[in-house]
């Protein structure tokens, strides 16, 4: 069987030009990054202004196990589908962080026939986007810095520094670490930490904003930390918007690549789907709707934050109405969820994928609460058996949604069209009707309750006095109504981890609130939220490498 | 006056592959970056391989002063000139960093009508080969720390790790700090530090390397630290090699632009000029000088740094043979090295100017040690006198050294012309007979002496303890042999910054020796050397800012 790189190396990909071109974009709309990548510049959306916009399809999916539910190639293979089935399609996704890549994923574009390309350099550096948002988190960082040691004019208490450094690598050494040592010169001795580059606030301004003068605004609300009489201190009053704002002047152009059979796919932005909200940038998923019939959008981890995330936050800054969500799980995950170990996955187990079936059926009860009809893909795998499918279905029956198979893994566009099909069927029924889950003069305590309450099926919510003084000093600040962007694990509906299926009869516990103000959302904390990944005992680094042919292996 | 940016946003650029297609290269040689970057595919050295090289122009200088010598002005203005009298020349510079761009130098592209173009992408991100080298640097420090924390089977001794983490950016917070603090799961606690990547070994390795097998080869022989019995412990040995080559795999390949007045310039790699040796690529000279019929290219700092390593470290390994150097001064510089403080350089001073001389003197000296003819360019500015330049222009002559007046700032290449025909005259008269200073034959300790005496006219050098022991163990490891990379202020010829003009009756110290193992030098350290630079009290950052029309502020 041959491997995803062999697969995507074999691609025959058309020029970006010519995949441009067929969407109804000029060459000089493209900054050509080689052959088969580009940037478009944002003055497109000028002249496109009067054009109707496309159906935007969410793809979302159960909480994530360690058996894969194939989210990504979903979204990759039903937009090569719809546009077998006579739409014109655009995928637009995440761009995947060096971090991961080096670890234990080696490497993110989809998998099998249904994959973006090039996807060896979608997988290293790209078009530099995440490079230039760690480098702007890093001068912002520096300027901090360096303002303690010229003398602090803005009085800032280096102990309340909330900014921290970012790296696009997984390195769990730096998560804690003490800057400043040495001599005098060498500036003030304080804690800090690095995180991982997706989960700057930069890299979700760069992901909410509609355009440079947007961004600007953002960045220059951005809070770096509080004075000594504990007054936000924003990056403006460092004075460091303009030249963050020009680190990302090619940053915020969204990238045009294609899929394995030549669909148009952009990929632009990729924050984290806990401490920042997980999908794709505004003005990828906006000019996609100007340019295609369709636009298949993917939101990080599963529905209950991805999801709700995508709505509550993405759609509600950029005020986009989605117009079906297809909800993706494997019979294998299913079954895990019903407390089957991964070894044993691959054998037919009736009672385990009936339990395991409850944490599909809360998620579309999820989505079905912001007002947009679903559909479930199956991702098929070779060990599912007749009788476990035809469950699925009858329960998915049951529930009022459509299921369909999804074998674009193996058989690309064509694997997907059974799913194309269902999916413009609900997309052009006028179902939809799109509504956030709360208001934003909620307080930010009623909008946790809520989230947790009826997303993730919590019977309450514990604040920690680190949590309500921290609501309230945002309260104070001006900032308190402002989005929840809830960090909580991925892997289970509550805030443990373990809890796998349809948790029952717990509370959740909020830590600490964080405030992205430039972003605009208060990042509500369920326990500790990881913001900086660190290596396995052999991480995928070490299985890479690239021929003298150019032939590169040891991404998958 | 228009600054820099406002003249290099008003130049007249023409396509990328117009400016290739004038020297022969082919669309398909390239990997366009937008219309006005590209890199060149490495096979093409394949195709020229039988074409004869053109003649290389090393352009140096006096030690650098706080009143600016314009070296890389002269370097684009040359180029441009030559290609006025009908050479077909290429320009041949480093990447700019961006640490000093928002510290004190707000971009470096040469300067007035002499700059390289798109001078804005060149100092922000270009082609992103730096972010490349930072994130290869710090892959192999997390794979260390990674190590550590899985348990040591190498047994590295966590006090002997001499890798240190990079990033681009002037941020002196950096230089000292403690690393894996917190829970054991933050790994093992131990000093680090950053320092600017472009001091990154992994930098100085892309730049000498002459292809991806040779690149592979040195990455692999990087000694990242020693094991608890001293024995050095490699890349290799971390299995790092493959992922940091894969990582590179487009920043090896040169980048084009143009200077302004549309000559091709390859701007490629940017190591630092004192603990690396300061030159842009092997892969860059060599195929410019398969393009060009003159290839116009810079060292680092003063001539005494900047060109002892060209000829000793990049024209060794890369077998070059220069044919004539270029000494860039100027009358203000020269009044800097003869004791007038900055403000006051505007005034004629002939006793100054006679004492600064002897400067400009040594270097012309130094250059004639490698075989290869010189010609001064005085680097006109308004404030110099008639009586001011006769009298350079007499003491040169009286060296039998040719001077030129060089106006490239102010008249782009029409102002070099003189200078361009004293270049040819000399390259063209056969005179350059290249040799290296030093054998690899001599002891460490002897070529430092060597170069420390006959360059910097010191009287001799003392090596501390450790410098010795340094020594030793690099002989033992079998790495003795390696030629010297001299790390010692640009200042001064001497290893005290306050020492201008020629001091005499000096002795240099050695206080340490590093090891380079896969760029292939060793490190001589004079004192503390600076790998980490801070920002000023008023960062360059601060008065940036992107405009909505897209104009630029602040670089300049």
């Amino acid at each position: 069987m041959k491997t995803d790189v062999q697969i995507a190396q074999e691609a025959k990909m058309q020029h970006i030009g010519d995949v441009a071109s067929k969407v109804g974009l000029k060459l000089e709309d493209l900054e050509l990054y080689g052959n088969h990548k580009a940037k478009i510049h944002l003055d497109v959306m000028d002249r496109l202004e009067k054009e109707e916009d496309g159906k935007l399809i969410l793809v979302t999916a159960i909480n994530p196990t360690a058996a894969g539910e194939g989210k990504t190639t979903t979204n990759v293979g039903l937009s090569m589908a719809l546009n077998k089935i006579g739409k014109r399609t655009f995928t637009a996704l995440r761009e995947p962080s060096l971090g991961p890549c080096f670890g234990v994923k080696g490497g993110a574009a989809g998998g099998g026939y249904s994959q973006v390309v090039p996807m060896d350099d979608i997988n290293l550096h790209f078009t530099g986007d995440i490079h230039a948002v760690t480098t702007a988190n890093n001068l912002l960082a520096a300027l901090i810095d360096n303002h303690l040691h010229q003398g602090n004019p803005l009085n800032i208490d280096p102990k309340r520094i909330v900014w921290r450094r970012a790296i696009d690598m997984n390195d769990r050494a730096l998560r804690s670490i003490t800057v400043g040592l040495g001599p005098k010169g060498n500036g003030v001795v304080r804690q800090d930490g690095f995180d991982i580059a997706v989960a700057s606030e930069i890299m979700a301004i760069l992901c909410l904003a509609t355009s440079m003068s947007d961004l600007k605004e953002r960045l220059n609300k951005m809070i770096i930390g509080y004075t000594y009489d504990k007054k936000p201190v924003t990056a403006g009053e460092l004075e460091a918007t303009g030249s963050l704002a020009l680190l990302l002047k090619d940053a915020i152009m969204p990238n045009l690549v294609q899929t394995l059979e030549n669909t148009p796919a952009l990929i632009h932005g990729g924050p984290f789907a806990n401490i920042a909200h997980g999908c794709n940038s505004v003005v990828a998923t906006k000019m996609a709707l100007k340019l295609g019939d369709y636009v298949v959008t993917e939101a990080g981890f599963g529905a209950d934050l991805g999801a709700e995330k995508f709505f509550n936050i993405k759609c509600r800054a950029a005020s986009l109405k989605p117009s079906a969500v297809v909800v993706v799980a494997t019979v294998r995950a299913l079954k895990n969820h019903g407390g089957v170990a991964k070894a044993d996955l691959g054998k037919e187990n009736m009672k385990a994928l009936a339990d395991g079936f409850e944490n599909l059926e809360k998620q579309i009860e999820n989505v079905r609460k912001f007002g947009v009809p679903a559909v479930v893909a199956i991702n098929a795998f070779p060990t599912d058996t007749k009788e476990e499918l035809t469950y699925v279905e009858k329960r998915c029956n049951e529930l009022g949604v459509d299921v369909a198979l999804s074998e674009v893994w193996a058989k690309g566009g064509e694997g997907g069209i059974a799913l194309a099909e269902k999916v413009v069927e609900l997309a052009e029924s006028g179902k939809a009707e799109f509504k956030v889950l709360y208001d934003l003069e909620l307080s930010a305590k009623e909008k946790i309750e809520k989230i947790c309450k009826e997303i993730y099926g919590a019977d309450g919510v514990d604040f920690t006095t680190k949590a309500l003084n921290d609501i309230k000093k945002y309260e104070n600040d001006g900032i308190g109504s402002l989005p929840i962007c809830m960090a909580k694990t991925q892997y289970s509906l509550s805030d443990n981890p373990k809890l796998l299926g349809r948790p029952k009869g717990f509370k959740i516990t909020i830590s600490e609130v964080k405030a992205s103000a430039g972003a605009g959302f208060l990042v509500a904390m369920t326990g500790a939220i990881m913001r900086m990944p660190g290596l396995p005992r052999v991480p995928a680094a070490t299985k890479m490498d690239i021929l003298k042919s150019g032939e590169i292996i040891g991404l998958f």
